[in-house]
């Protein structure tokens, strides 16, 4: 195996006029040097804008601009140093709305005022009729959401292998093996059934592992060239500044209400800051209008956003996938409305509920939903007493969240394979495509097999780390992976039951309609005593003369629809989740630190399969969130991240976690395996505006920039004549 | 990784009085040193008459003593030798005929007359009346077949790596790896679903990979003791002093025929030298009572077979499993049958041909058969004149073969599994159960799938190495692969094909029953401009609400039956294979020297659906008999191997191999996959007659022990008046 480096821009914005790998060439144990003369300069990426090695412009700090290939690391980062580059810096542009005013600097030629061309404008109703009518509440504000990273602990790598065969075989720590085929064989300009995908245990996705990157051609290619399995694994540092981060915008909201408290209009512009090329993350603009029409009732409303290209870091997608930060905006907003209504919170809430039965604008079709249950029994859970009564410097805060739980049709596939086999032993081998990431899926798949089969959780294995043995599947993301592989391996369990009681009908002499599983016994309804041991039934119908064993399959793809390109209407979910999150925190008005006492998280995620891993995932979601809010924050300067460390990026560590109380509420949802919904996702969304809510009812001073650092509090707070 | 070593016995047959094992301990770098003591004790083995470590007694100069785990192989190998053992020595039997006379010393006490109890008796029609009729000419003799090894250029091994989980994964040459699974799950005492088996490229089984051994059984103790993988590989030396053999036998045979020619009678007693332990070799008997009551057409049978203990190396099966053995003794005879009965050998043998429609007295169904066609087809392809018309020293010889060909249900499955998934690039993929040995099954199998579903090879991939992956099948062995695991693959390709046409229907606006597949197209066959790509097919198909992807699968066990355990009839294969080779010899009578100028062979296999591997298959086995017929052989003494080097075990190499022309005839069988039969064994049955029934046409001497050596030929000569 070779050790592969990268080298990067030493500008946000130049032109390229000269590389000279010579000497990297001439180092005793390189093995190869890349240019972009050495690729077959096929663009690739969301939008089909970025070059696994660039030839004449780099357009950040991350651009890649050669590679190197050797036989350890440390003769790698040498080779890297001894590579002359010749740059002609060009003027950068880092903000978002200068980048669209005139006068900047044009990044990608097809994008004119940087704006790349994929439409998010949404309309419902008649907003500005409703703005203007003279019985209204408007509020309008800006909110803005900054440069995170996913922090996965473990660190962005590729690694591949081109074999004497033509196939390239890639471990990588994707988390949606199939697309990622998909796009390297197009990126390489290969046949995609020549290219196996590997996807180890990973060390954190969180969202990023959602796109294809150059580092994953990059190694390709050097494994191509080399013809020996190749190694690219970023440092900590690498990571912190060369990784996608959260998508960051600025957000403006208005927002109409009766004096009754009933929403009316909502009009939302969001400038989004994609960084040089465009990822899945400017995607998140589709969630963030769901949200927009969708969370509570509302009309009437206009969305629109611009992915803009800058010369930051490009910005990836991350979980929640937009929720986070429009969540911030608008629950922010219900909390200054109420009070400029005189309503208490929850009840104003209460007032645009979603409801069972509910279409949204978009055309989002809520089946379950529990909405309403989720406020009532956050506010009795946190004491919620009202406004102002927490005592000084104490205060309460609410938000509410609204995000996709039955899958999310958002590519033209939304489906998921499964298959079983069992052996003579009884062991049952699920093959799922579903993605495990370290949110619990493969437990919850195995569980949702074992519960339908009747049989123990040990008797089951589960088989999905590699494209070429697993069935497809679009990935994990979009909180989808428990409902859609759920549901998948559910169908194919059903049919090996049925498979299963036709032989213990043979066997036992009964009807199958007159047979159950439990514990691994068969036995009959009418007479419990005509039983059999599932394996010893296997058995018998193995060995014997045209003997069987038990295969089944199945692929499930959900009958929802792609929101329409133009109106962007379309059930994109076969259900959607709810929740209501509640922060208790103590500001200290000298210093500007916020202490979190209490996190309250009430979720409707339907019928809860495995009440420990569903309030890890709310309780992981939480954290990451209460971090996003309070702590976490890339330092750009002149696009370079200016704190890649742990010890300079601060993240929230043990020692600073409040305690977390977490309840589920809500029915099953009939179109869930056993009635799950998906909740992955939903624990980070509501938090950083319960958070800034609960800072305002503490000392009421309202932030509308996360994150919500002390010194930023502390100035506030010395700023305004409102702190109490 | 540590490396083990096995200690074994000084002596063929000893008391063990003590083991010492502490020095070995004491030496660093020294993991763990295992006796009896270690090891739950549990027999295993065919008959359950094995130790993985031997206790009190050991029985051959292959028994297993000790076993060390150590950080390399020569601090493995200094451990072994520091283990001291105290023997009582025992007086041995080497000879099976004296093992069953009285005064031999018993071996297994459970093993009266050092007799293994398992039963080979066969009686059909009244076989003492036809050898007492006063018309019919009889014949007597006794032929003896040696100790060979299976020259696997891979030699034995096993990898054994016990985890945290409880789980114990192992690599091995095995050739069935589910019964090896099940096998070692009860030499362990631990639950089948605990062990996965990996089945790495195979250099070679050739039948010895039917078994467990004690090398697997000590592999997982040590590794189960250490907590760390653990890899046992035999030398050169230690795999061929060590391994099982070909089963050596005496078999007395005594025939009956009319002056007419046909046959009336069969009596053969077989006396099987299985050595310390009983192996599939023993089972070899069951093929050899086949082959004597079913090769040609004979009404009276007594076959009776008996497996001896001796305290020689435990012989396994090898290819043939036993017909080359039988084979040797019946075709030699028939030779000199023709000649006593002043008949031409192929004439006397188109006499007694078996037909189709033939059931023999054990039941076994012929279907199709073109055994008359080979014998024709041979004489014609060698020139064959008649007896002694070679000129001096030249001569021909002939031998058929029968053998199964549509599976062998000598376990109570015979079945074997297949699933498949076709992905969106129009890749499928196959899960067989079928091993691949290098027999070329996994090619036959993706044959079948193609022409199946008539689509480019280049698109199939195979997958078949892992237990957890893979449908169960019995293992490959009986010639049984491409037939079996074939019919299983074909059978769930057409349920793909099914599906697919179905997918097409829709598409196109067609019945699926007016539809066809052709190159990867799919068209109507009244309108065939109405077509659609296959792989475009399966995405439309597939990006679509509800989508929907293939995947299929079959266990096809054939409707066979196991012989009957007292009378021994039972049609236990679909189909049968016959075959007739011709050899034309010089012999030096000066030397002894036989040199073979010719090899004729054919074969009805069925349909050949891969004429490169097929006769690749049968010049394979014509080589491996040769090889076993002039010049391989184990020399014993006191029950050692004295010959464990390639240097001193003489193999045929390139140079000495003769022309070989392989044809195929017969009729697609309408049981087998495109109507294949199966052939892996069949080319090297019929091979050490046919040479020697050559060498006595070029020089009137008839050897009945094998390997005919230049010093046993030259001897022969010498004592005979005959000689030409």
């Amino acid at each position: 195996m070779l050790f592969g480096k990268i080298l990067r821009s030493k500008y946000a914005h130049a032109r390229v006029m000269k590389i000279d790998t010579s000497k990297a060439e001439a180092l005793d144990g390189v093995m190869a040097v890349i240019t972009a003369k050495d690729t077959p300069r096929i663009k690739f990426g969301f939008m089909k804008d970025n070059l696994p090695l660039k030839e004449e412009k780099v357009l950040s700090c991350r651009d890649e601009i050669a590679a190197v290939a050797a036989i350890d690391e440390q003769t790698a980062a040498r080779a890297i140093e001894l590579i002359d580059v010749e740059y002609e810096k060009i003027t950068p542009v880092f903000d978002p709305l200068e980048a669209i005013g005139s006068g900047a600097p044009q990044l990608h030629e097809e994008a004119d005022k940087n704006i790349a061309k994929i439409s998010f404008s949404f309309r419902a109703g008649n907003p500005e009729a409703a703005f203007s009518r003279s019985d209204t509440v408007c509020l309008e504000n800006t909110f803005k959401v900054h440069f995170m990273t996913h922090t996965a602990l473990g660190t962005m790598g590729s690694l591949a292998s081109y074999d004497s065969n033509g196939i390239l075989t890639i471990w990588a720590n994707t988390q949606a093996p199939f697309m990622y085929l998909k796009d390297l064989a197009e990126a390489l300009g290969i046949p995609g059934e020549k290219i196996r995908v590997i996807q180890p245990f990973i060390g954190g996705a969180f969202g990023r592992g959602m796109d294809l990157y150059p580092i994953d051609v990059i190694a390709a290619l050097l494994s191509m060239k080399t013809g020996r399995p190749v190694k690219i694994l970023l440092s900590r540092e690498e990571d912190l500044s060369y990784s996608p981060t959260r998508q960051p915008a600025i957000i403006k909201l208005k927002t109409a209400a009766s004096k009754g408290g009933q929403l009316l209009a909502r009009k939302v512009e969001v400038f989004l800051d994609v960084g040089a090329y465009v990822s899945w993350g400017a995607f998140d603009a589709r969630v963030m209008m769901a949200t927009a029409s969708g969370q509570y009732r509302v009309e009437n409303v206009q969305f629109d956003a611009w992915p803009i290209y800058t010369n930051n870091p490009s910005s990836g997608t991350m979980r929640g996938a937009g929720n986070p930060q429009i969540n911030f905006a608008i629950e922010s907003q219900m909390d200054m409305l109420a009070e400029k209504l005189g309503l208490d919170p929850i009840e104003l809430r209460v007032r645009n509920a979603n409801k069972p039965g509910d279409v949204t604008s978009q055309g989002m079709k809520i089946s379950t939903c529990a909405m309403e249950e989720t406020l009532r029994l956050a506010a009795k859970e946190i004491g919620w007493k009202g406004r102002g009564k927490e005592g000084k410097n104490r205060g309460i805060g609410f938000s509410t969240l609204f995000h996709v739980a039955g899958g999310a049709r958002v590519y033209r596939s939304d489906g998921c394979g499964a298959m079983i086999k069992i052996d003579d032993f009884g062991k049952v081998t699920i093959f799922t495509g579903a993605s495990e990431i370290g949110t619990g899926s493969d437990t919850s798949i195995t569980q949702i097999v074992a519960e339908e089969l009747w049989i123990p959780l040990s008797k089951i294995e589960l088989i999905n780390k590699d494209t070429a043995l697993k069935p497809w599947d679009v990935g994990i993301h979009a909180s989808r992976t428990t409902f859609i592989g759920g549901n998948a391996a559910l169908r194919a369990a059903r049919d090996a039951k049925k498979q299963l009681l036709r032989l213990a009908a043979k066997d036992l002499g009964e009807d199958p309609s007159n047979l159950e599983i439990r514990n691994g016994e068969i036995f009959s309804l009418s007479n419990p005593r005509n039983r059999v041991d599932y394996a010893k039934l296997l058995r018998r119908s193995h060995f014997n003369r045209e003997g069987t064993m038990i295969m089944s399959s199945s692929f499930f793809d959900p009958p929802t629809e792609m929101s329409d390109p133009e109106t962007f209407i379309g059930n994109i979910s076969m259900t959607y989740g709810f929740g209501t999150q509640a922060v208790l925190v103590e500001v200290d008005n000298e210093t500007g630190k916020i202490d979190v006492l209490k996190v309250i998280a009430v979720h409707d995620a339907g019928r809860i399969l495995n009440p420990n891993g569903a309030e890890g995932q709310i309780q992981g979601g939480i954290v990451m969130s209460l971090s996003y809010a309070m702590v976490e924050q890339l330092i750009l300067e002149e696009g370079m991240v200016m704190n890649p460390s742990f010890a300079d990026y601060k993240i929230l560590t043990s020692m600073e976690i409040p305690d977390i109380k977490v309840s589920f509420v809500g029915e099953p949802d009939p179109s869930g395996p056993f009635g799950a919904k998906g909740l992955g996702e939903h624990g980070c969304i509501p938090t950083a505006a319960a958070l800034s809510n609960a800072v305002y009812d503490a000392i009421g001073i309202r932030l509308f920039e996360l994150p919500l650092t002390s010194d930023k509090v502390l100035q506030a707070v010395l700023n305004s004549a409102n702190a109490r």
